[in-house]
Formats: C-alpha cells, sequence, structure tokens
C-alpha cells in the first residue's frame, strides 16, 4: 500500500498499512461480525442475521442488515476498531524497541573498556565508557517498553456500551454479549463503557511521548558524537539514504534526524490527547472525532522513532581513536576534578580550588597537560606516582563498570510489563 | 506562609510551602548532612566533618567546610532536593484522590436508584444513574491515583553521579554512598545516576497529565449539571467563596472552574517536560534548569483540581426532582430507541426507523410523549403494555446497576500501586 | 480524490487534495522548472535543458537531468513546495472565514433587539442581545482573518539557499535566479534563505492556533446553546448529517464538534511547531522533517472548523422564544445587581446586599419574582415604577447595541492585512 | 524584592517584580481609582467618593466604600491588572531585544570576512561567514521584536464590562466611563469588552512563543560552537555564573541553558494558553483563572530568554583561528559540491558525481586533501587554476555578502510595529 508523502515522514509503511482504510474497515467489520455473533449466542439477534453478517452478505440480506449494529452507537464501533488498530501496532512498536535493547546490550558488552570523554552542558568532564553511555540509553529505553505493554495491557479493551453506555438495548444480557465479544476478538471487557473516560487510551499516548524523549536522548547523543569534529560515532551507511544531493561525501544522522522530528513532534500531540480528555456527560462533543488523528500520529511518529533508533543502534560505527584522541586534547583539563580531590587532601578545598584555578587556565594548558603545569607548581604537592597517573583515564571511571552491570540486568521492570 | 496572588490561583496552600524556598533550602540540606554522613561512613571525609555539616555549621568551620558536597556536582543536589519535595508532595495528592473515591462512592450508594437524563454530545439520551455516573468519575480518578502512586514509587529515587555520572570521586565507594543516602533520605537508589535520562520524572508528570484530565471531566460535568437550566446537581456553597460581587444570589462552580483551569494549563506543561528530555550526554544544556518551574507549576496545578475536586465531591448537592423534570421534558423522544427496538421486531429496522422518525417529530412531540404519538400511528402496532411502560425510566436502565457495581468493587488496580 | 478515513475527521476535501501527492508533486515540479528556467536566463544551465525541464521530459533527456535541481538542496525543494501548497490553501481559509463574517453580520442584523439571559461561569448573568453575541463571535473571527493573511503575507515566499545558504554554486547571480523564480511562483524572495529561521511560518501556524482557538468558543456556545434544556439556537440539520443511529429523533452539533475537536487539537500542534523551531546552524537534524506533516495537519484542522463554523453560521436557527422563556425563569434574580443599584442609592452597598440576599434566597423566589419579594421587604424601599420596570430586560442592556454597532462597523483591523 | 528559587530558574528579577504581589495590588488599585474618577466624571458616583476611593482611604470611609468597583465584575479588575503588568514589561523585553539587534549588528559588522564551515544536519558544508550568521539571528529576532510590539499594541487595553459585558449598571454611560478609564492608565479601550474573546493576549503569547523558538535557534549555535572539539566561539565569563563546582576551569554556556531552557517551555505554555480560548458565553468556566498563571509564566521565560541572550551577544567571543583550523581539517570534502559543479560542465552530472565518490571516500581523504586528490584521478578534468582555488573558502561564499546586507539593512518590518 502506498504511504503518502507528507504523512510518510511520520510513519512507517507497516504502521501506515494499520492506520490506513483497508484496515481500519476490516477492523470495524470485524466489531460488527464479533457483535452479531455475540447477540446471536444470547438470542438477541436471529443466528441467521449473524450468519449473514460474518459472511458479509448482509447489504443483499435485509432480514441480516436489519440486525447489523443492533443496540451499539457508532462511538461502540469507532473505539474497539481503534483498539484492534493499537493490537496490531504495539507488537510492532514492541518488537522495534527489543531490537534496540539487543542491539545496544551487544554494544554495551563490546565497549566495555571504550573509554570517551565525558560532556555536560556540551563541555569536556571526566571520562566514561561508551558502555555506560550505552546502557543508559538502553535502560531508559527497556522501561519505556514496559510503560507501552503495561499501557497496551490496559487499553487493548473492548467498547460497548450503546446510546447512554448503559447497553439498555440489550436487556440484561449486556455485559454477556460485550465479554463474549471481547474474546472473540482477543481483547478484555472492562468494567464499563469508557465513552469519555479516555484515561487508559491517555497512558498510552504518555507512554509513546516517554518513549520519543527517550529515543530522542539517543538520537541528539548520535547526532552530537557524529559531527566532524566529534568523529567518535557514526549512523550506519544506508543504501542510499543518508547521501546528500549537493555533498557527495556526506554521511547524514538521517535515523536521529528522523528520531528527533517525532521528539519535537509527540509531545505537543500528547498535550492534544490530554486536553481532550475533558469529555462531557455519556458522550461528548468533538470528543473521540478529535483523538483518532492524534492517536494515529502518535503512534506512527513514536514507530518512526523506534525504527530509526533500531538501525542506528543495529550498524552504530564506534570510533575509540577519536575518542582517544579528543580526550588528549583536552590537555588533561577534564581530570581538574581528580587533581583537586588529591590536592585538597593535603591543602584544603578552598586552596586545591585556587591551584587549579591557575593551573587550568588556557594559557597554561596551550602547550602543556595538566600534571605538567601542575609539577611547575609549588604549592601542588602531588606525589609523582599521583601525578603520572593524573590524565590516566581507566584511573578515573569511578563506578562506570558497576552502573554499566546494574543497568544492563536490571529485569526488575519486567515485572510491570503486561505480559 | 503567604503563597504570591498570581501563584495562589494554581497552587493550594500546603503545596506552595512545599515548593517554597525555606522547604527547598531544607531538601537541599538534607542532601549534603545525608551525602557527608555516608562519606564519613565509607571514610571518605573525617567524621567530625560530618557532624558540622549535620550541625550545619560548617560555615564556622573551615575544615569542614572544605567537605561539603564531596565529589558532587550541582545536579545531584538539585534533583535529589526536587525529588524530597515530590516526596512530601505526592501523599498530599494521594490523600485528596482517596477524599475524592470515598465521596465518590458514597454519592454512588446513596443514589443508586437516582435516575436522570443521559446526555450525548450535549442532547438527550436513554436514562443513566447518578450512582453510574458517580462510580465512573471514581474510577478513572483512582486508576489515575494508582499510576501516580506507582510514578512516584519509581520516582522516588536518589540522584548522585558526580561531575560525569561515574562517581568518579568517590573511587570504588560511591554505591555504597549513595545506597546509605538514600536509606537516610528514605528514597532508593536506582541502577545508574539518571542525569539526562529522566523519564521516571515523565512519568509522574505523566500521570498528573491524565489525572487532570480526568478531574477535569468530572469538572465539566458538575458546572453543566448546575445550569440553571438544567440545576440537576450543585457545588457546595463555601465560606464566601462562590459569591458573586455583582449578583449576590449567586452560586458559582469555583471548585469546577479551578479544576477546569488546572486541566487546560496541566496538557501544555506536559509536553514542555516531554519535550526537554532530549537532553545532550551526560548532562544537559538547559536541562534540569527547564524542569523545575514545570514539575513544581504541575504538581501544584494538579493539587488544586484535587482539592477542589475533593471539596466539591463531599458537598456535591443532588436534585432527583429537577432529574426527574428534566426527563419527563423530552416527551419521551430519549426512548426513541426503545421504541425502535420494540417496533423492529415486529416491522423491521427500517420500517421501525421511519416510523420513529414520524413519531419524534418536534410539531408531534409538542403536546404530546412520544407513546401517545405512537398510539395514533397505526403502523405502530405496540401492546398496550409496551406502551405504557415505554416511558419509564427504570425499565430502561440496561446494565446501569452492573456496571456500577464493577466500576465500585473494582479493586485489581490497587496491585500497581507502588506500596 | 479519496479522503483516508482517520485523516477524513481532520481535513476538508479541498484541503486533503492541496496537501495529497499529486499536488505536492506538482508544487516540487513548479519549483524546479522555475528554477531552471531562472538559470537558462542567468545563464547557469543551457536554454535548452531549461526547456525539457519544463516540458518534464529531462528524463529521458540524459543532458537536461544533469541540470535539474541544479546548485540547490533538498530543502530549497521542500520548503518552496510547502509554500506553494500553502498559497493555494490559504485563500479557502479565507473564504470560509469571508463566510462566517458575512453570515454573522446578517445575523446581528436580524437580532438587535432579540434578547437573551447572559451566561457567566455557566450561572444565569444580566441579559445581553443576541447581536451582541454574534458580533462578538466575528469580530474575534475578523481579527483572526486579518492575522492570517498577514502572517501569509510574511510566509509566502521562496525558499533557495542551495548547499549552505550562500548560493554559492550560483556564482554572484543567486540572488538574481531567486527574484526571478518568486516572480515565476507568484511568491516573494525574502531578504535571505530561511533554512533555520522558521519564524514566519511560525506566525502562520500561531495564527491558525488563534482561529480555532475563535471558533471553538463560537462552537462551545453554540452547542452549550443548542442543549434542550436550553433551546435557545440549533445548528441547520444537514444531508443526514447530525443524525444519530441509536436516535433518530435527536439533532446533534456536528459542526461544533468538529470544531472543538479542531480546537483541541492544534493547540499541541502549535506547541509541536514552536519547539522545532530551535534549529541548528544552516540547516538542522530534523528540521523540516518535523515540520511537514505539523503544518499539514494544523492548516487541514484549521479548515475544518473554518468550514463547519461557516455551515453552522449560514444556518443557524434562533429561537427567541425559548431566550425569554429562560430569562423569565429566572425570576428576576438576575436583575439583583440592577436592584442591588437601585437600592444602594438609597441605603447604601452594605444594606442593599443584604436585602437582595435576603430576596434572592431559593426559598423567596420559587414562586415569586424578585420585585414581587421586594416589595414585601419593608426596608427595600424602590418606587413602583423603578419595581415594575426591574425585570424587563429591554431596561438592562447598557451599551450592548451601540457594542454590537462598533463591533460590526470596526474595519481598522483591515490594515493589517497582507492584500 | 526577592525571588523565590525555584521560579528564579524562569524570570528576572525586574519582571518577577513585575508579577510580585506588590505590583499587582497596585495595579488593581490604579484599576479603582481610574474607575472611581471616571464615574464621578460622568456623575456615576459621587465625587467625594471618588476623591476617597484615589486617596485609599476609603475603608474608613463608609459612604466611599460603597462605591468602590461599582457596576463591574472582578474580571474587569483582572483583566485590567494584567494588562496594566504587561505594560511594563514589554519594553523590557523590546529593550533586551534591541540590545541584542544592536550587539549582533556590531558583531556583523565585525565579522564580513571571518569563514567558518557551514554546517547542515550537523555536518560540515561549504562555508559561510559569521556575519551572515549573525545576521540571520538578528533579522529573525526583530521579527520577532516587530511581532511582540503590534501584539502589545493590540492587547494593551482596559477591560470593562461588568456582569454580563454590556455595562448595564451604568446605564448608557459605560463607553464613556471605559473610554476616561483608558485615558487615565494608558491604555485603549476596544469595540467591546473581551472578557471571553482572548484571541489579542494569545497573539501576544504566541509572539512570545516565536520569539523564544528565535533566541533558542540562537542559544543552540552558540552552544554548539561552544563545545571543546570546536571552540569557534564562547559565552563571556560572568562574575562567577558558568563556573563549575566539578571542574573549576570550565566554561559553560549558561546563557544559551537558559534560553534553552525557555525555548522548550513556553511552546507548552502556548499550548495551554490556546486551549483555554474556548471560553462560554459572556464569562467562562475557569477562564482568566486559567489564564494568569500561563502569561506571568511566559512573558518571564521570555524575559530570562532576551537577557540571556543580550548577554551572550554582548560578549560573545569568536575564534577566527579556530574556524579556520576546523575548515581546513575537512580536507576539503566541503568544496566536493564546488568540484561537482566544476566537474560537471565537462563530464555530465552522473560521471561528476561518480568522481567526487571516488576522492571524497574518507581513505582517500585521508592524508591529503580533496585537490590533491582530484589532481590524480585522471577523469578529473580540472585546470590547475580551478584545482588550486578549489579549497580557498573565500572563492566559494556566493552571495553571503550581500544576504548579510539585505538582512542588516531590513527596516520593512518597522511598519509593523505598533509604535
Amino acid at each position: 500500500m502506498s504511504v503518502r508523502l507528507i504523512e510518510s515522514l511520520a510513519t512507517t509503511e507497516p504502521l501506515a498499512d494499520i492506520f490506513g482504510d483497508v484496515s481500519l474497515i476490516q477492523a470495524m467489520l470485524d466489531f460488527e461480525v464479533a457483535l452479531a455473533r455475540a447477540q446471536a449466542q444470547f438470542k438477541i439477534i436471529p443466528p441467521s442475521a449473524a450468519a449473514a453478517i460474518a459472511r458479509k452478505v448482509q447489504q443483499e440480506d435485509a432480514a441480516a442488515a436489519d440486525f447489523v449494529h443492533w443496540g451499539t452507537t457508532s462511538q461502540d464501533a469507532a473505539d474497539t476498531a481503534l483498539v484492534l488498530l493499537l493490537k496490531k501496532a504495539v507488537p510492532i512498536l514492541d518488537a522495534g524497541l527489543l531490537r534496540i535493547e539487543k542491539s545496544l546490550r551487544k554494544l554495551a558488552a563490546k565497549h566495555k573498556t571504550t573509554i570517551l570523554m565525558g560532556r555536560t552542558l556540551l563541555q569536556p568532564a571526566p571520562p566514561v565508557t561508551m558502555a555506560l553511555k550505552a546502557a543508559g540509553w538502553s535502560a531508559s529505553i527497556r522501561r519505556g517498553r514496559a510503560r507501552l505493554n503495561l499501557a497496551a495491557f490496559e487499553a487493548l479493551i473492548v467498547q460497548l456500551g450503546g446510546a447512554s453506555g448503559t447497553l439498555a438495548a440489550m436487556g440484561n444480557r449486556g455485559i454477556q454479549v460485550a465479554e463474549s465479544m471481547a474474546k472473540q476478538l482477543g481483547l478484555a471487557f472492562p468494567d464499563a463503557p469508557w465513552h469519555t473516560h479516555r484515561d487508559r487510551l491517555a497512558e498510552l499516548i504518555c507512554a509513546c511521548g516517554i518513549l520519543t524523549g527517550s529515543l530522542g536522548k539517543m538520537a541528539r547523543d548520535i547526532s552530537l558524537l557524529m559531527q566532524s569534529e566529534v568523529g567518535e560515532a557514526a549512523e550506519p551507511v544506508d543504501d542510499g539514504r543518508g547521501g546528500s544531493s549537493t555533498m557527495p561525501q556526506k554521511r547524514n544522522p538521517i535515523a536521529s534526524a528522523l528520531t528527533l522530528a517525532a521528539a519535537s513532534r509527540v509531545p505537543g500531540l500528547t498535550a492534544a490527547f490530554l486536553s481532550q480528555m475533558v469529555q462531557e456527560h455519556e458522550r461528548a462533543v468533538g470528543g473521540w472525532q478529535a483523538e483518532w488523528p492524534t492517536v494515529a500520529a502518535v503512534i506512527q511518529s513514536t514507530g518512526v522513532a523506534i525504527a530509526s533508533m533500531a538501525e542506528a543502534a543495529e550498524g552504530l560505527t564506534v570510533n575509540p581513536a577519536r575518542m582517544k584522541q579528543n580526550l588528549t586534547a583536552t590537555q588533561g583539563a577534564i581530570f581538574a576534578e581528580k587533581a583537586a580531590l588529591l590536592l585538597s587532601q593535603k591543602t584544603g578545598r578552598e586552596a586545591a580550588h585556587q591551584i587549579l584555578e591557575r593551573a587550568t587556565d588556557p594559557g597554561q594548558l596551550r602547550n602543556r597537560t595538566l600534571s605538567q603545569t601542575l609539577a611547575e607548581i609549588p604549592e601542588a604537592q602531588l606525589e609523582k606516582g599521583a601525578l603520572s597517573r593524573l590524565e590516566d583515564p581507566r584511573d578515573y571511571l569511578g563506578s562506570a563498570n558497576e552502573f554499566t552491570n546494574r543497568l544492563s540486568r536490571s529485569r526488575k521492570n519486567r515485572a510491570r510489563r503486561g505480559k
């Protein structure tokens, strides 16, 4: 099925199909068929009508046509159809997230000892490992996946309430019908209809909003590491994608760009959904009509971000040599904290701070490293051994490895998953 | 502590205090004291320094002053302090939500047989009960409370990472220090620092966004029921509040107004938080600085909505007489669906629909009820008994009572609560 | 052209066509043709290539194919194409807005003396006229139209910058090429390329955000007036639209519902656009890719709101009898302010307030009007004439008519229009 | 006046004062005094009462107290007070914006020939000038200032409508009173009250939303240029600000951080305002109560961004040496487009593209420049002169200087300013 051009910037082909007309009409038919079967089961409509509806011949069969949509309201069909689309979409998101987690786990395992400078406020900071970076991305995305699945578990429910949400047209068999339908459609039936109680859908939308934030953080980091002046990592080169029409040699962070686009789009859509929750009485003025395009856009944008980061994670190139080179280029300035801690044990904190201010003056550090500078300051009485290890990044990683392990083995969020 | 005038529209006094200067400074001191004690325990700083810091005399004690904030970064203190404020704020929200649930449960119990017309797209629809309405509000708010507590359970964690999130300045004892601190402060320590992984806070913000949506739905319903032309329910009259400077007799829906204000404000703030999740590397440019005012505003606005709806729920006046009167005033039109169902069993759906179109013509219904009109249409062959019961709302409530019971006894969401 | 089902809730057919594939591809071709012609004019590419491109035969003509898109970047084509789509969309919005203004002007003219009760916080208030209400809607929409046209005037500009926004590949003839292109395409060329300066587009999006707010206010009012308990106005009955599958007699506020859906959707989309404005350097990571679906969604949702309110305005039914009846049903309570003002001239404000509190007690007003009640309170020394006119709404309209006239004749915003 | 700690991240001291209690109470008093004087002038209240109110002694003067707030509603005072605060705030924003424009104009003038590499998708691109960059920032901010002033011109209006917006309590002198008040307060009086027509305020909020986007773009660029690996520009070092508690030598982009915080916060607040525009009838449920904290937050956040970027612009350090060095480090790759254009004149576009793909292969460019590589490819028949000029950035600036001039001299937006 063809994806429309403008939309194609904000969806993937499988998700475009799911939210396309064919899929939507099928979901609505599934609703009607399950409804008719359930109603026949409880003798609300004749079995022959249900059979005709199930064969979709009801248009020629006037008697059967009478019983299509019996005792329900259009929002029943619309909401259930939307849920059926979501039921197809969520596993696609989940699978993509698992791809990312798996790739990042591999990446972390491979780069336990790959050291790069930390960066805070986009300025150099003490060293970290590539493994810690990848594990951090991964853990946040794993938590996001748990939220998504839990929210889906709550939200994948049949809507059936009839005109006022009491199923009055089905007498006292309404709940039995609803539960039969739910079983047929592979959904749950909640305590009651939820025509104007949209909190479960809202939780799913919010889960997507949080996920695109986490994916966007990963994408921002990658796009920054890909800068030619940094050159520490790169997205994979894809079949033509990422090429530039004006600069043939360019390797553009296309996956990151698409992910950042989603991450800047979904928050506003989330706000749109949340502000639509204030719905009147039994069914609202402008209720689900307002939600559908928003839900479709959120799920599809999230899907783009997931698919993009899955590609990026699977093919990410890491350049340890540039990492080392960039780290060395700081002339030891990123070890000023370490030096200050060592010094202050001897001189007190205030004096140590002053020594470091002198030692890390850009004029001082122009041609020498921090350890060389400190060696020339008499007050900076560091021992030779300490001085020589000062700028060894392996000596100043703190709990980086342990944090990486904790982030990687953490499965406790699993318990929250809906399945 | 005085609440500033403009802010006072979007906070309650207890929450204003929690996010006020005194409380914030105390939280930051708590962080420093817990840190110092933990560091003394693991011999990173001298016990005497920790003791001086704990006595807050460190400003006069230069040796102790050296060890304040040792090996940490300002975001460690800022994030942990924010979490400590949230730890005080969430129980206030929770208690308010419980008040609402309790009151609505009472309301539902009291009004099991109080019938009012349903309203869809703000037009008359088949009848519902006041109990079902209250149970619907309540269940959605209960689910929201579960989300809030679960999110708080995840988010109430110590931040401690130092300059680059590795706790390098604490050698190999960083995690022990962090866990000791967490214990002292009554928080958890997560797998790793979360300077630029803000998904747990985001979940808390989203939980508030969803809650204000559910509270806003309740407020919208109440404000609509309070219209003088409807007159079916009313907020309690408070000490002066709700009075009008120009119309002394007026009873304004003040609690609903404040709640609707929050419900229209929090979604945008939620979007602001989500779009701030894209944070660079180890600590971001404009990271937590952007979040603090947003988090404070979200929690406080949610608090206003909760406090307002608690008041409204506790003192809500229901007017069964007006409900009956409004229902009767529809001349039976809201039972057209019921009549159509009865008729179509005899005439088929299409014919029944046409009969009803004639019977519910406003000209027809002007002076007579639907049953009277139908009695005069020969094709409408309903039996006397069916006709006489046609406009009895008790006879067309479907599963309203069972839905109410299911919504009221539902405790399965409890399992999701963090405590 | 068929409109996809989910989208069809948030667009109109003409706008769906404009943002459809055929239209977009045509706009991109128009860009390439105009570029080629301009470049041929300034001898950057051979005239024969430009001619082949203009005949769209360039795919068979290898020499011409070489010169397609010469010296530009893909964002040049994408942005200019988007602008060309907007150039077609804005007049549709403008025409719809003019329809609304015209209908509301007629409505105001017709209902100068149609009096209804004012409503504040959804409670009864002193009377207003239907003309004032319509003129208020109209003026706000007229100001919105002025903003839209001004923003479009600024935003309908060619994008042409090449790889870095310097048009380097066109030597020193870049600006001439750009200006020739602009002329061909009926657009302006701004001071410089605007690849990462998106404020003009943002202004257009904001203009739509403000407009949907104004249209949503009108829709909210109409849907409230349409409540069966109020019954003071009604949307026109459309060919089938607005009918209910469960309640044949129902007249749903469909135009209002679609407008309110748009009004709750566009603010979040506006936030999405604004947060995408922070774009890096010469061209951003995730820049226009993020914007396109947002811009298309905003324009189309605004279009739905405009088309819906145009229909509603043109066919709005007003029911002066119900207005009078509802006003009378307040038993004079809405004239309490008037009574208080009259009384306080005699008794002072505080005493008047107290008298009114007694007089407007619901117990008092149950069977009598305010003037009857006051007549029985000895302290309430109002003259007979004043008492008898107290509840005449025509006697308490203040400047309603003058405000209506001022709102209707106001043309000063015209000056701001771009044309 | 002290600024609260959490808020202080999102306001400046002058703006905190303006939206503080003292200032707000003064604005409300100003409203009451102006009202009383106007009403005395038109004989609605006694001159003695107006005089007492003006002397603020009315609390002791019972007769005067009777006439405070006569015939108005609380929203009249609230809205007018808010407008009076905005009247004080906008010139502060305007002055800050002028500081930025002035500094950037100087910067552009100084760096007409300072060349740096362009960057698209955060990858190297053909060269631009620092002047063009500064002029681009400046022009977008100048357009934003024009929008702000125009919106303020429209929004700085008195609110006066009384209970239902008809000024009924003032008989037929309402408009005269309102116009007299407006004159006293230095505001305009619009066609009619605007209790539920909030589009003018919305325009002001949107203008701030657009401005923070433009300021955020500038801040993002600066923070990227400040990266140690780039080092092409730096924010000024402020008195202590920007220092790091863990890294004494660090120079943090604090102004950019605060601006980016504002730029990610204001869009959500803008959405909140826009979704609050749907206000019921004559005065809304949760109307201005919802707006005040939002308006205050938007103006203050915008103020932080303006003040921060003013500081940054005034003290921005540019490092032409690093710019040259970074540009050279691309080994000529950024001139691939230029080479392709030159080549394709000889070989056709497709062949040129293929040659460049080979020549810009990272393996090729490792130790040689693009011109050296091309010299060794036989098919790449570029003349010596062209080859030697290939990597001279001055030879590939296209219209950069002319664009800079056009952006700098552009004054046409001036016409749109309200003053």
